[in-house]
């Protein structure tokens, strides 16, 4: 019998963590973008994987439908991007393919700019704002992650993206940015796998 | 409590299908993209899913280590792809997020060209060849499916791709493709949905 089913799941510090954070509370963007930092950081700093978080809000209510963080080494997969964690959660526990369908409205927050697997699961998820906190110069130097292939002028073919609708693409502040680094940086300097695949 | 985790599982058809089809004994890479596109037959055909089948072979035995088949609407994520699903079994199956890791050498067939997500999922897979049936104008032009912006000389860039390891792209006979066409056709055919997010 071959294997034939696959399962993502974030890590047992996941729920306590969003007890302590209180993510539906979070009344601005800059906010929301640090809370995905601290989720990077926490990943770190439990061992839990690379140094890569995502949160996915409500822009109408504010709430968090569901967050992620790079859990590749633990879970074996490499779509198991911090990106692609909370797309795969959001989607089902809300039971839509399309995040924009029935209105929805949603914004993607990255602690580091998308590689191009996100870049494209980004494409078709239906979110319609994207927030990244690193830049992708900060992962490849800090880290030794590779971005991938991704297409120049990304954030344009987002905004531009048509026949579907435009998906906005925004900065976090440099402080943020900071922030995002030093958690890079924690990373790599604790010794943990970069682990592109077959390099 | 926020949801904390997704799983995508393939359809109840795929164990007898296999016992059907023994993908273990096939001799030709012919055959094994001629597999693939009955997986892709075989979801329109059962209503499961989009038009599309993925399949991941041993270049050594030429056994099959995983397969997949477009999830998107019953699983309600667009992270559904037939080449995802496939690498996310095949990797979970394993035990390694990298399936070039310890002298592994496999490719992964595709009934048709892969989009962007699949793409750079596949940059990330370790996988090590790939042979796709349909052209990416094929999906477009027959069921109105989008690729999304992959990136022009997407097989160069694979074959090319450095410091990591290359991956070879090749394309199965015109026969195939057309066999690979009459699927995209026929899923157009039964009015199921197109369903590019947000369109």
């Amino acid at each position: 019998m071959k294997a034939c089913s696959f399962t993502i799941g974030m890590p047992e510090w996941y729920a306590p963590f969003c007890r302590e954070q209180n993510p539906d509370d979070l009344r601005s963007e800059a906010e929301r973008l640090a809370f995905t930092v601290e989720l990077s950081r926490r990943n770190v700093e439990t061992g839990s994987g690379g140094p890569f978080g995502a949160a996915i809000f409500c822009n109408h209510t504010h709430k968090l439908l569901a967050a992620g963080v790079n859990l590749v080494t633990p879970h074996t997969t490499s779509l198991a991007h911090a990106e692609c964690v909370s797309i795969g959660i959001a989607q089902q526990s809300l039971g839509q393919h399309d995040l924009s369908a029935g209105g929805g409205d949603y914004t993607l927050y990255c602690s580091a700019q998308p590689c191009i697997m996100c870049f494209g699961a980004i494409w078709w998820s239906g979110i319609r704002r994207v927030v990244c906190a690193a830049r992708a110069e900060d992962v490849e130097s800090l880290t030794g992650f590779f971005e991938g292939p991704v297409p120049q002028g990304w954030e344009q073919l987002l905004a531009e993206r048509s026949p579907l609708p435009a998906v906005e693409v925004r900065w976090g502040s440099p402080a943020l940015r900071e922030n995002a680094r030093s958690v890079l940086k924690a990373y790599k300097d604790s010794g943990a796998p970069i682990y592109n695949a077959g390099a």
